[in-house]
């Protein structure tokens, strides 16, 4: 047990739902983490939160015993390091494409002789709840495999030491494809591949994890045998419910 | 016609549909106002926006053509002019409960010989499209009717000048009533409550207002006669959206 | 037992060592509840926070497993109220100088018919774990005793329904009594005031409270009986710390 | 000499000329006070400027030599402490319209026995050199005679004890006077009320100042005997500036 | 026609007069919106812009109908991608030297096959008024020519495809020739270097921008043949405009 | 002389003692600046310090006459550049393992001939006090030797003209030399390779600085020859401060 409740449930062989965090808020996160999600990541990638808001966000899903991730924008040390400085328990890396990206993404999450993160866990010791080299590095590196590299190489990208999990993105990975940026398609392409990814990180015992659509898709996912699934982002969340309800209020007024 | 979208549907004998902010955030605000709702209230009595926060929110929600309003947490003279000259095209003054209290509500809105507003409209003439006073005095001054002083002068509130809207406020109503604070009750005495301040305002000539648990509410209140009504709120949409994607990943997969 | 782990440790006789919050800043109010102080004041009087760092910061403090409180900049229902729903879990009252003054305060922290506190909980609920009107109402209303004439009344305010506790400010009270604005004086008509204070809280069966220097100083008063003190202050406690530093490093160095 | 640069110009006799701040960002402030100017007034009754933004605006205004001053949103004691607190050299309270209400802006920024304002000088020390009582008061409680009642006591006003300044705002006397909000007028009606401000500061010994539209307005105050005269507001200078720049662009290019 | 009135003002062989935003605050981007410029460009390499700041700059450029731009701090996909996903409708890349480091700017803002761009419009989807790809490719990429090497290699840069325009940066270029970071040079180098970059657009087709010093010298590139022209910076015209208004207060005073 | 007081010492052969800045707050900073500190350095790689914070923080310290420093994330260019533009009178450059990396941080803080920064100075040119090429390049470079790789180059390093301190980050360093990550070891490998980086400094001619976990750590890395340390981190201070006087407060009262 650590003080990562994410990694410890994959340890576990258990599965997680989480969130998508996309506006830049505490208040916006701290209401999610309180729907009951084992993780919210902060997309530092698409979402509109930038590093002085990402702060504040973090220390409100941590509150809820919710494990606080971070999309990254690229797949950059620093920034790795950055994210998981200011209390990050894991981060998701966009667009890995080949074994050697996956073990530099890796070697940012840990310190020498593992890898080559700079040491000042200002709030990962916070996370961590100690600042013992050990506990820091009790984080989660999940790549995501999303371009038709990354896909053609997913074996040896799965088989990286260090790499936690898959995170597919079906949007980008359509678009790899040469369809439009969807979650699902007819085209059985994009399924296959999506399945490829799976399977190869059950060969390479890690984890598989896609985002998803909504939380019907996550249920089907989690059938298929992903194990880190997203059933929400708030900024779409937001606005469907928004608009529900603007839709039952204008249904049989008019 | 007037740049003030709101004043010009009441104007006309039109209804409008609303939606309340209180997550401090121009991106959720943004997203919310894209719905299609009439009027965005950004809860500066309840919600978690301060005034540096409330600011890009409105600018965000008169982006895309919708009436911002603030609800103030007072009814003072410098608050409500803060929110108008912030850019809000009306205040929802939250318990008053006598025509003295609405009259100051209506004065803090408009300046002299009118009312005591004072001058200087720093985005109040971005929202007015000018600087002049009658554009600046375009706005909605509606004030809350929801302690039992206020339903026992609710007539003399409602024919009270300058005055432009009541807006029932269910939750504290309930309260004053000595019932817990819920939208709807089986007890008569709540709706009667609700049904005397309506009558008031159409005795009055100004629009009846109420806050709305969800649209199918907001509904209903519409078919009663009420012409502004709340149909969300972002902080509970967002919970209730993500809770129920949470449920659907749930439901079969365990 | 409530959420609120202040009021239970009063509840149970128990006291309480805080801190005091004047940096705008969740970073460092984490910092200073992760000491293992019982509660975190944000200080929204002489503080540096505006409401919009509030809110983080009281986040963070929670998370820590501490009971937030804020010092409001007035006896104001409006402030009182935003703080609270904030998730405040009690309010420091400046300035309260007369047992009418305590009961407005009192009033202003419970929902009707105790008070005048209006329903709209948004952190409230947060904090308290539940939407109920009993467990929102368990927070702690303490009143600063701090001019002549609250000296005058003291009795009487420890007396006032709903106070939980007179927080004493020594150096405002100094003013008051003519003398220089600090902690402690030789001149004995400052500390026969504060122990004045005292006896009238323990008459009334409240909770006597004390702003402090530093911990020595929160070691004797709550030798003599005071049961809520205060230790330390971020900005203090920062500026002390690395002027001590820099002390250290010029000793012997020049 | 003090540290408060504009009480000694004023006490050796000297004018000061000064901007108005209505744009929350240090960085403008910065570049405003770097003008030369003799104090920068952060404008928390009209401006777009919340709590949070005004002390790093203040911040960037002292480093640059220039004094800060606050106009706070109303003649509010615990408004008038904050602005204080956050290291503001000053007041500026709009709408005084008696001697009573003149004496309690001057006593918010006093403490006792000479005012009523309580002691927490967190940045006030920082402005003041000292955490002096001495040093503290040294601060400009300038109040705004810009109504009809204020005009009609502006003697009474500038002989109110601790009033250091009553400064004009032209716009709002405009409305009091039942003419539209302009700075200046033909009506006579208007500049005999300016006028008759001006002497009435100085036969009380004060300063006379005014809010005025460009440095060319204030040079003519000036030369009428005005001693804190306001040259310039950021927002609309950056809007005048821009727009001279479009217009050169597109003079002869079209 | 689509929703970018930037690049359909360019297709249609129109020119475009637009303004630089240096001071992090959606305020002082209104305002300079709203003076009539076809763009505002939000400096995120030289301004004092962090990525929080910049998202309510541009809701509150777009708000007035003006395209908003960013510069962005390097050639750098991520960062030209989160900047085109916060509702950016170009980027200006600065540096740009080679035809290689130019279609990487331009892979960076389409979608695979012409791109590299991951997907995720949070805001582009607003800007661009739909989530279709096509709609989403409506931006403009203008790469700046400003190094000795860039310049050697401009023909080929203005010829690569996805490249919309050219926009010289005549500081840089002038220390890249040995000059003083000046807009405009006696030394003939400098001008004939800006009229080669000038040639080079208009050979390839594509759209020849400058920066200007002020609204004089933007009229004379818009007659040279620049079709995008920066006739304003909001920091240095603020500073400008308060020195005016201060020179006139003093001119005839002192 | 210039207007950097840092490097005017260090051009003198004067040492300096600073303070490292993590909160992300205007206030923490002028608070440690005010302690009498020769630098404050906004730690952006391992603080909770977003660009959109450092800039306050800046001003601060500048306000109090003491030089700002900023440590970057990476040695980037673009950020870099960013940090100068920002106001930041020298960059601590970390991971820096071979000359040629030394060479890049240098040609980042210098304009073309000497180096590749861009120009565009909007707060350089005031901590500089000159929009000159000479003054704005008056910065100090200082990179870090933390790496077994940078170790083992470090007097190439130390010689690459354009660098003018070596800092030494000895946590990091203890990792690269199989430690754990501590300020001091028992282990001499650790010890005599601090001394080895101090002696390449010296014979290079320039400064030799070094990370300290307090001022006692401080005092003696002077006596060694170190000439630029750090005495004290904002974060650490606070933490150590309140526990401090939490302990006094529990001690003998319990
Ligand atoms: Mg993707
Ligand atoms: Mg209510
Ligand atoms: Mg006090
Ligand atoms: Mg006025
Ligand atoms: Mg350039
Ligand atoms: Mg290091």
């Amino acid at each position: 047990m650590s003080n990562n409740l994410l990694t410890d449930r994959f340890a576990q062989g258990e599965i997680a739902r989480g969130a998508w965090l996309a506006v830049p808020s505490s208040i916006s996160a701290e209401i999610v983490a309180r729907t009951g999600v084992d993780y919210c990541c902060v997309d530092m990638q698409h979402g509109a939160v930038g590093y002085s808001d990402a702060i504040p966000m973090m220390q409100a899903v941590r509150a809820e015993g919710v494990t606080p991730l971070v999309r990254v924008s690229a797949n950059d040390m620093a920034e790795i390091g950055r994210a998981l400085d200011a209390g990050a328990q894991g981060v998701v890396v966009p667009l890995v494409s080949t074994p050697e990206q996956a073990a530099e993404a890796a070697a940012a999450c840990r310190y020498p002789p593992r890898g080559v993160r700079s040491f000042g866990p200002i709030r990962a010791s916070v996370a961590a709840g100690s600042s013992e080299i050990d506990a820091l590095e009790q984080v989660l590196c999940a790549v995501m495999v999303e371009t038709d590299e990354g896909l053609a190489n997913v074996e040896a990208i799965a088989a990286t030491p260090g790499v936690g999990a898959i995170y597919v993105g079906p949007a980008d990975l359509s678009l790899a494809l040469g369809l439009p940026p969807k979650y699902e398609h007819d085209d059985p392409t994009h399924e296959s591949s999506i399945q490829r990814i799976r399977k190869a990180c059950e060969s390479a015992g890690i984890v598989a994890g896609i985002h998803c659509a909504d939380g019907d898709m996550a249920r089907r996912r989690l059938a298929q045998g992903f194990r880190m699934v997203t059933v929400a982002n708030d900024a779409k969340s937001i606005g469907a419910a928004v608009a529900a309800e603007l839709a039952a209020a204008v249904a049989s007024s008019d």
